[in-house]
């Protein structure tokens, strides 16, 4: 065994299912021993004694480098956003590869690509963004592409230059039923936001703080319940992502009680920001903006319930990189415009995993086992990479976070990413990656990030394999 | 009191709140008096004794003489309609005023009153169908037929040439809001029952059947959550039509459970057919195409459940009527197409009082009161003609129906509307009118109607008055 | 027709189901006559023009001269309590013929109708409490009192003297499905809440306002959820009486959704008290001791949510007269004892209908015809008197209240139990009873009552009346 | 590494978070070495190549030579039920030390304790059954026992010899909540089924399958609604036992989505067996006797449902081993006599793990990762064995499942209890356990038990570990 490469020594290896003690022995970027005491050496050894070793989380949703066509700048490139998920304990991403409307989704793809390669320094796969489902892409494209290894794929109930109607995600509800693919859904009730939106701006109401009033919880328990009639029409699971509310939250409930193969996921803003972030002083509510949009201490509390009950799978950052201060930022049409044309979205790659690990789990809200299936092994199956990817156990790839328990304040100053805030500045953790790993390689080693290039490998994905009960037929039809 | 017009003597006189024996005396078409014993005398005498009195029904949903645009043809207009509306007890309808796009909604109601004027047996008032919601109809129209009269109106979320996209319903009902109007939805997922449909034909399925099967519970229940959602998000009440099935209730009970004003009607197709009823021999399954299409027994049973406990606040016919046995009729384009083509509806303004007091009051599931609230007074309430329509009361219209308790067969032969079959042939009653009168003025007499012409008027509606509790208000924002 | 013995002029009438202006003849203390313009004179003549008359109110839950076991005094005899109804707007009571253990229940009626006799000043029927259900008592004394007129008998599911066990329960609601019995149930969980006292006075807390802290939400939760089951399972209908909460009223419009024959009453201090007045300052907190305790805003709000919304059927007061200031009353055993041993209840046979025209009707909540269902026709309905009692209708007894619509500001001083405060003193409404009719006869005329002396009689009760619906059977088994 | 004591080779083990192919090296009993190829050499090795490897079952609730008092016997000793658990892949079985009455828990402890020595294959640990919840016994001995390692104690809500009321489960709780143990609930509303069953013997119903009808779903309903409140009363964590109905599974989730830590375990018997099978000619439905009784397949969906959305957390057998023509069986007062005093349970030991197996996972209902969570890895942490038992990780106990996929027909000749009976006689399933190891030794090769003697052990629990989540306090008083 003079073979291995790297041995991780007296880890408290913490996976979704178990926890022990153990030596960790990696093989060409793959974990090939997991032993009590490993007597072989290796060319590398890490000593780990006292400290939690947890699979490299997976980051699910995230926007890196994505085309935009408000004139706003996506700040983070695969470089800038890889290295801020290596500093923050992220060791695969699975960013959108767009399809504007009248581009094929090869293109989509193929350009992606091109921004990817060589630059990241993590590993990454590809969600399609589906804007525009052409019979060509229904009935060609997107079964080719779910063969190459992009089985899931993002469809948009709201933004005007994106969503889809009902009819059309029925049709790719219906390809990904067939093809094995996962559709993800962007839940808000579009009509709705905007007609509130109108009325806002009539009335004079344009700050910040009034995004929240334009999207109310019942705009996204719409979507939602219509989402999920959707997806039980044509008996086909789908993963509604970034719910922020009790009203959306019991939407989901009620459908997974059903037997429905209804599936979600919430992201930090909603669990430790509030509206009231988005009347902060001045403009700097727009940090905060993002849809949905925070709600109140009510339905954080229920959100994390969801994290406790399984009404969630996954807990993804839903990364959206737009700089606060800049031309192109969230300020883009300058502070006295309305809050409809502030960039959404904001930053949240590198901070993911302690966040969660720090109030979830060293607060006791969450066991190390929830934590990982929620950053890292339900993301892995869900989008099918997993074993390869979100464990440690024998035959998965050598991702791995070692975890120093320790006080740390979020500053932006010290995060990795090419955005000018986080809209956690301040806030005070209790644990921070002390080491990242990637395929057995330092991407991270808590003081610096690796250098730049190309460590980073392009993920092909399996079809999703979340559970799958029986179906149950609403109806006695379903789409040949 | 020797002016008195007509007594009808020894009444057992039920109404949606009581329960009495009294001679009523009538004068100018209207009760003058309420009394155990009336001494007076008066020109006409009808002696009740043994039998139930109670007042006129309202059809509040029933289609006569509406223009169509499928080449189809409404087979009643306002003589036959109301002709037959006496005949089965009913002194009042409320047929829809259709602005066909591009027409305005003056227009739409001027051409109405010329159908009408001079044709009805019965009192008649008007429901609006928005179709075209411009700013010109919003803004001016709308408020200005309010004033007049027209206080209802409705919206639907599917049929291609009529439905509103979900901002024009937001439109809507905060002008009904403002103008204090109520809104009728017809509430049904249009693209996803037009998916379904494509997909069953796609297959061959085109059998009449195949439309319950093209239009599931959950097509219905998506659409009466969505419309829930529009309402609470103006804070504006409505009311549901022809709600079929159990989780079409569960959403509007989930409602009003929270303080909703959500308002919700059944009809007698939803009691006495099923599905099954579709699948009758040969295509006389068409029939019985009504949307949203009869369910299975275990929803009847949820509908009868709300009846009695007070989802429904009224039951109507959803009288539309096309003939069977017609070159414009359910047979339009044959017996082969698929029956997408099958024009909608089922015929039932004569019969629905009749089968509702049978099935219901006389095998013990509601009580007088209940019915009479269903079928009059709070229909009455809701389109804003109470107290003048829906009770027997003094100052009331004397608008009666004295009831026959007999075996009576339904057969299309003994009814007098201009269709040429009834869903309900054959099934055997226990009691049918015996005597009808509208403002004092026999329109039925057991045996006939009373000769064609204008005994009818119309009535113009004042704002609904269904029960306003103190509104919860989702967002503190609410249109000017 | 110069045989009438009183004509109230130009009333505003206002019942259940309509709402009219009329003369009202009354002769022989019923309602013989209805008429827009009577002709006729009478002995006596009231005008009520711009007034509103209703039905006088019916109080289906107070406690009146009832002995008591734990040393306390019940304030109010039939003189007092009847004078203060009256007053009030009430002219029909229904107090407790309580059995004592080991006492028969005839005893319990014989006894009680002494105390009654020659002392009301309006009517009054009996409910039984049930204390012990012995065979004796189920299969030959209550089949016969239910024959004699007493239908409804109330069983408590906590207090240790009275409470009785599920399977004695289950008896009592047997023999009122098979003798046609209406049973009322004080729902909350005897063991939880005792549990709770003893270790809240093992820690000390022993303050009035500890009193609500002993019996949260859940306790009420837990027994009506499992009176429901023992309804279902006996397929009998049921009254719960006094529900205090959300999360009960939750349960009851569960069980009415599915189709069960559970009813609900609610009383004044569910909307008008929270358990902050169980902290006002020394001991008066314990003016507000009653059992379930007042809950808090949201809890008010749902409490009347379910008035409007129908959840509940009938408004009472739950008068419980102990006096504050005395040595039987509230401070019993002192102000330092535990709650435990305050004795529960609060007056409010006066005031109950003027604060809920005032709060309910006055101000847009409710429409006057749920008022009047709620506190006068459901009530009479409820325990077999209508139309008897409950409504102004041709034949019934004209019980009537006249409206004076002017700010009144609630004074203990200015009441007329023998009571020594009222929980809602200082409270400012905007109507009060100008008038009171019992039969025909002024028992108050704005300024004070009627003479003592015995113008109140006995009223025997018919089955109770709520809507029968087919019944769901849970079970294909039910007791003979 | 020449001092392995055993290698199993190529298997393919699956965990409840993991699915890889390993060498698996185990050293004193315990899993020292994971490798994807181990190049040491052992005493023993076993080639799994192509077979599924799982964790040894954990049977958490069984039945084993445990005291009755109605006179029957329990067939099973601790030799008889763990060569029966051995031979069905069960590695670890937990059952009751009962209390009776009168009798402290010690010396139910210590009297267990002498059964079991010296007899089990398999591993074993205890759980209480607590009677007679005297001062003493919660003051002194629950505590102490508990940090003995008997963690875990049932309480019953029927059966008149062995019920706690609602305040002594309080009090059980309490001492739960302040030690750190788990109360485990039979939740069945005793009362409720004594009456019925009263009623069916006065009707004379007495064949087994009116024992269906006696225990209706809502009796189940109406007991978990109540243990869900003294759960939430006192802020404590409970495990409703053997749930059987949709309407229970209703309760759980509800109280799950609330943030309760309300956990559940569900039976083979729920899944496969329905209250039809009570009905088997003659006297055969005593077979299948168990309370709470089986259901109809739609109940059996719902339990599949729960089991696939994580409203159950553990799948147990309730093995219960009272022979069927045996004198002191399940024929034990005759078949004439009622069904009420057949002895209660079904025996499932043995065929637990290849039921779920077979129809669970290879009919695509559960995942593999779910079947070891349900049966073995949850069940640890449950009961405070985790990781010790449960799980295939470094530094657990080699108690291991080697899985034959081949056609298997269950027959009761082929099995190794004492019972002469299963209830699955004949069934066809599609796997069985080929080998079972429990800490690294053979207890079933496929073909026979290991020897009879003292191989199994005794395991002390730690506290339990199911996921805390920050409680949600109903009241702000909690016991100290």
């Amino acid at each position: 065994m003079a073979e291995l490469d790297l041995i991780v020594r007296n880890a408290r290896v913490a996976t979704a299912g178990d926890e022990f003690e153990a030596d960790i022995g990696v093989k060409d970027g793959v974990v090939a021993h997991l032993a009590r005491r490993l007597e072989a050496e290796a060319g590398r050894e890490i000593d780990a004694r006292g400290r939690v070793v947890t699979p490299g989380g997976i980051d699910g949703h995230c926007h890196i480098d994505q085309p935009t066509t408000d004139g706003s700048v996506c700040a983070d490139d695969f470089a800038s956003a890889t290295r801020s998920a290596a500093c923050g304990g992220t060791t695969t991403v699975i960013p959108f590869a767009l399809q504007m409307k009248g581009m094929t989704l090869r293109e989509a793809v193929d350009d992606y690509h091109r921004r990817a390669e060589g630059n990241a320094l993590v590993d990454y796969a590809f969600h399609l963004i589906i804007t525009d489902p052409s019979e060509q892409v229904l009935g060609q494209e997107l079964p080719a592409l779910i063969r190459d290894g992009y089985t899931s794929f993002k469809v948009y109930m709201t933004y005007d230059d994106m969503k889809l109607d009902d009819r059309q995600i029925l049709d790719v509800l219906s390809v990904a039923r067939r093809e094995q693919g996962l559709v993800m859904i962007h839940a808000e009730n579009s009509e709705a936001l905007a007609w509130l939106t109108r009325k806002l701006e009539l009335a004079g109401r344009t700050a910040p703080r009034e995004h929240a009033t334009s999207r109310p919880g019942p705009v996204e328990r719409e979507a939602t319940h219509r989402a999920i009639t959707l997806a039980e029409l044509t008996d086909t699971p789908i993963l509604i992502v970034h719910v922020s509310s009790r009203e959306a939250i019991e939407q989901i409930r009620w459908a997974q009680g059903r037997g429905l193969r209804v599936y979600a996921e919430t992201c930090p803003q909603y669990l430790f920001l509030t509206e009231d972030d988005l009347a902060r002083d001045g403009f700097e509510g727009a940090k905060c903006i993002c849809s949905p949009p925070p709600r109140d201490a009510a339905n954080q509390q229920v959100v994390w319930d969801g994290l406790i009950n399984g009404a969630f799978q996954v807990f993804s950052s839903d990364h959206a990189p737009t700089r606060f201060d800049d031309a192109q930022g969230k300020k883009l049409h300058g502070a006295d415009a309305s809050f409809r044309y502030v960039p959404n979205g904001v930053p949240g790659l590198e901070t993911r995993l302690a966040l969660l690990y720090s109030r979830g789990v060293l607060e006791g809200r969450l066991s190390r086992q929830q934590f990982v299936a929620l950053t890292a092994s339900n993301v892995a199956r869900m989008y099918g990479l997993f074993p390869r990817k979100g464990t440690i156990a024998v035959g998965s790839d050598a991702d791995l976070v070692v975890w120093d328990e320790k006080e740390v304040v979020i500053r932006n100053d010290a995060l990795h990413h090419d955005v000018d805030y986080t809209p956690y500045e301040g806030m005070a953790l209790k644990a921070w990656p002390g080491l990242t790993l990637c395929r057995g390689h330092v991407v991270w080693d808590g003081e610096a990030p690796a250098p730049a290039g190309g460590w980073g490998r392009f993920l092909a994905c399996a079809p999703p394999a979340p559970a799958r009960p029986a179906g149950r037929h609403v109806t006695d039809f379903h789409p040949a």
